[in-house]
């Protein structure tokens, strides 16, 4: 882990290690059941100044607005389209629900894929001014490789759209499609106008993997119990917990963002993002180690292409 | 495959498995990607006279009985606790819904699969007087290692319960829970009175993964599409079919339960059970291979322990 500096961070997630893969010691995990849990937005990739999905069903709802003049004139759509996107910021929960509903259904699973997979080799960060799917953590990208390299298997469990993540998550992390968790939409199979079969995006939610959604998530996709978990925000907290109520080694960590210049700083000093005093205080309490981007990272993207 | 004869469809796998394994063939596929999909019920173990979940469901609910008087009254329980199991042949699945949402729920995940292991290690198959993970097919289990040798995932995708398969599919399939798609009960993350974190099992359908919830199910815990799937009736349909409408060679086949002296004769010609006329016109249309359990298996199942 090259960009990781020498820290007690970087200690703890050796020890830890060492612990659950030493035959013989009490804490030995067996590498079938080796399981590790990341966050997505926040804790591999870039989360600001908005999550990637909202930014790509926004430009999806742009694109797609031509052929649909009745958006001109219900909310949320309206805002959005007169490129208000201040008022993006003030979005609940059910106006995200209506802007997925909207632009990430109608198609195949397939098609959808196709179309992220598209947007994401032509949309940049407006700050970082690179690919989003470049705008990964490099220390967190050598985690992962190395929890892989000592037999876990390295899982995304996300408040993102499964099948976004899907599109990219291979190439970005090395993570297959059947190891990744996140928010669902119901899918309906049928037959296209030839009579081939297809996996149709239906505007309905299966699953809303954040919070208590998280545990919930992890038993349905993946059915037992991670050995260590990462994360960044009180949408984890869950996840943390129950990964920390297992018996055995554990290892849980928050990815602080404390870097302005590097990255941002929002958490607990800055009000920005879901990083609080409370969650910090739940960390503390319950041995959650907290990762500092501003101390611990060498680097934090990885080199430009 | 020891327990298999030598028939042409020995050798139809045999030629599957060399096709995509074979670097620089055209049907070649990456070893990250193999991936061969298995129905349980019929097709990896025996289904009759009664599916296995639904005689468990029948004995818990006896047990449970003395607790709830209001069962003497309500149908379908009432039947049940009358030791009417004929009437259990004319179940409508709503009433099955009734029975697994009495039985299946109320407790955690954990303890639900406690129980469930603790009935089989108990239970015995009515005719052959062994336990019920002992009345799986010999065959089946090399055909599932040899896929595995050759670098493919198995994976189950049951109509039966996620959880309930997902008790024994270690032990007697060698098949990890994180590969075991099965239809879903919805799951409620809380605490319990000492504050631990647990997940209860709610009296909810999540998904039936039978029929096009079998596809949907692939689509939802594997999120990519099988080389090679294995069913034995019209619930296992669809998989075949969008197993089939995949690019590169495939492989498709039906578990024909033809040999009433080993194990038992239903299908096309007997009425019993879910294979039919139309299925086996199907499967010719399409291709797919039907094992026939007389003469392309040499032992139905393991030797007794």
């Amino acid at each position: 882990m090259p960009s990781w500096n020498d820290t007690s961070t970087k200690k703890a997630i050796i020890d830890f290690v060492a612990r659950v893969t030493k035959e013989g010691s009490r804490d030995f995990v067996r590498p079938e059941e080796r399981l590790a849990t990341f966050d997505n937005d926040g804790t591999l990739w870039v989360e600001q100044p908005n999550y990637t999905q909202v930014t790509f069903a926004v430009d999806r709802l742009i694109a797609m607005a031509p052929k649909h003049p009745e958006w001109r004139e219900t909310e949320p759509f309206k805002s959005i389209l007169a490129h208000d996107r201040v008022t993006l910021e003030k979005f609940t929960m059910q106006d995200f629900e209506k802007l997925v509903g909207v632009t990430h259904s109608g198609m195949t699973v397939q098609q959808f894929q196709e179309i992220v997979k598209k947007w994401l080799a032509e949309a940049k960060h407006p700050r970082f001014k690179r690919p989003y799917t470049e705008c990964a953590y490099q220390p967190m990208l050598e985690l992962m490789q190395y929890l892989r390299n000592n037999g876990f298997k390295t899982y995304i469990v996300t408040g993102g759209g499964q099948e976004f993540v899907r599109a990219f998550a291979g190439q970005a992390y090395g993570v297959p499609p059947e190891q990744v968790v996140g928010s669902m939409s119901k899918v309906k199979y049928g037959y296209d106008k030839q009579g081939r079969p297809e996996l149709m995006r239906l505007p309905e939610v299966l699953l809303i993997d954040d919070k208590t959604g998280k545990p919930e998530g992890i038993n349905m996709i993946i059915g037992h119990r991670p050995q260590c978990a990462f994360g960044n925000s009180t949408g984890d907290q869950q996840m943390l917990e129950y990964t920390g109520a297992g018996d055995g080694a554990k290892l849980m960590m928050l990815v602080h963002h404390d870097d302005a210049k590097r990255e941002y700083a929002y958490g607990a000093e800055s009000k920005i993002g879901t990083f609080s005093d409370e969650l910090m205080a739940e960390a503390k309490k319950k041995g959650w180690i907290v990762i500092s981007m501003k101390d611990d990272w060498k680097t934090i993207f990885p080199p430009e292409k």
